[in-house]
């Protein structure tokens, strides 16, 4: 295994060292050299132009799109599989793999999820999300895995980042629920580390709505087989938010949804489940 | 076992028939009796008062607080254990076990944590949370278990109210985010069922954060321990609300939460995680 690296910030970093601690020859550069040469048993390159001449495989783990843009500028990438695991947006990435191409190098993104500590680690289940032509994921694909579990999301380059990006998205939610839950309780005579694994374990006890869902966007039924349905749901968030008052709690971050549930009941549909809600975020303008 | 039911709606009829499949005399009362009638092997009780002075432990299912103070206004409570399993907010649920204790009964309230098809279903993980008297508590315990698991949350009554409306409040923050993804993917050559579990596995994993953020709430210490802290938190939501102008998806279910990170990270806290969020849901006025 011979490979270069370009970046070697705290994700970089963590990369290289599982990539070195594998047996491979890792050629790195960073725009501020000294973080290159705190890691032992790599070369380092003084210009990106020279890290990416020195391997067939080039990872690129930069800050975001524009920094890869700029520290590639002078590279010929010509012959050379570039793997970018830069996080992006999919229009970026899709851009990206046309940059790629017209350089005359073969081109796949990638989306990290997993933080440094979970890099080398297998037990943490941390993964990267990989979208681009299937040979050059195949062809790199025990390389790619040492650091990190893969997942390979398919030929248009710009799904890794989509998924990356989607499920992040998830979170966010996720996070602002738990963040509205604690509020609700911390004022209270609870012990928080007793009521942590409640909620957790009833967040992971409603994971498996998202199979639901994804049939009931699939069938166009949102109707079938719903047993808490919009009506019965929207009645349950004014309790939601009268608790919110009496606990002297925002509602800010329930109430965007809890106002497309009362939209979506509005315009006639008492009897199905929350998935009506998803085609009330179209904005009809995607770029 | 001998108890009586108030309220024979979707979820007491749920309940009601797995106390009659484990052997026990139900006697039932509901303001529209045709429903209680229809509930093979009940005695159905003419008025509520009538079922309360049936049996000693009397179980309440009713639509919300307002319509258990109508129902039981005429019966005599006096040394009954009165059971509430009426969802209602944690001030609703401290009111009405003090005009219990009034009548001269002792009081559990009860937050469900399923939906009628989970109840009698041991393998389906619903379960009931209790608050009041641990004593009462203990007394009930083996019939109350006969439908759904049972979790005593604490002596204060609004305990078991503020645990169901805590947990359903994070729920509606996981729904949004779910839904955000789900709106993010689906114009795309994404199979959705196969996208689904990718979902449902990454928030299980994000699910011990409730942990971190439980020992960080307790300890005051919201910086020691974090990886992603909330300066790289910030700079990932451009991506996030990048992504959303360019797959044409509103980002309002995502907006508030980032609104809150922005402003705890311009207040000084860049190395912080998410937990210094939960101090700016305070609105100061508790009631
Ligand atoms: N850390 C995580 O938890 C995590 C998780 C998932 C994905 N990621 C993604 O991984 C990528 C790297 O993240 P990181 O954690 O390693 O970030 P980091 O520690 O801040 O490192 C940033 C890297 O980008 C370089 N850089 C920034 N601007 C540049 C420019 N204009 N030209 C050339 N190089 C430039 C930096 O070089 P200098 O050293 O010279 O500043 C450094 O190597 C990002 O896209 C991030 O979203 C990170
Ligand atoms: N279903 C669920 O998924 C679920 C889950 C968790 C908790 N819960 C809670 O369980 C409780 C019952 O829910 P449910 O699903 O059984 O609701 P439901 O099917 O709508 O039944 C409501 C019950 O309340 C009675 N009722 C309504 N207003 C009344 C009044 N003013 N006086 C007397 N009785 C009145 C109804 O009597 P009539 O038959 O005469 O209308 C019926 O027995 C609610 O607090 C709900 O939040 C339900």
């Amino acid at each position: 295994m011979n490979i270069s690296v370009l970046g070697a910030g705290a994700m970089g970093a963590a990369l290289i060292r599982s990539w070195l601690a594998a047996g491979a020859g890792v050629t790195v550069w960073n725009r501020t050299a000294s973080r290159a040469r705190a890691i032992e048993g790599v070369h380092v390159a003084d210009t990106a132009a020279e890290a990416v001449a020195a391997s067939d495989l080039v990872i690129v783990v930069l800050l975001d799109d524009a920094s890869v843009g700029q520290a590639l500028a002078g590279a010929d990438l010509a012959g050379k599989d570039v793997v970018n695991l830069t996080t992006s947006t999919p229009a970026e990435a899709r851009a990206r793999a046309e940059w790629a191409a017209d350089r005359g190098a073969r081109y796949l993104d990638g989306g990290i999820m997993a933080v440094p500590p979970m890099v080398g680690v297998p037990e943490a289940g941390g993964y990267v999300f990989y979208s681009g032509p299937a040979e050059v994921f195949e062809a790199h694909r025990d390389t790619l895995a040492v650091p990190l579990g893969t997942r390979y999301a398919g030929a248009d380059a710009g799904l890794a980042a989509l998924y990356d990006i989607a499920l992040l998205s998830a979170m966010t939610g996720l996070f602002a629920g738990i963040s509205h839950a604690f509020a609700l309780v911390r004022g209270e005579q609870v012990d928080l580390k007793q009521f942590a694994p409640l909620l957790t374990g009833w967040l992971a006890a409603m994971g498996p709505v998202t199979d639901e869902i994804a049939a009931q966007l699939v069938s166009g039924d949102y109707v079938t087989g719903v047993t808490s349905n919009l009506a019965m749901m929207v009645e349950g968030n004014a309790t939601l938010l009268r608790t919110a008052e009496e606990q002297g709690v925002s509602p800010e971050l329930l109430t965007p949804y809890m106002d497309l549930m009362a939209r979506r009941l509005a315009a006639g549909h008492p009897d199905e489940g929350s998935t009506g809600v998803i085609e009330l975020l179209d904005t009809g303008v995607a770029v």
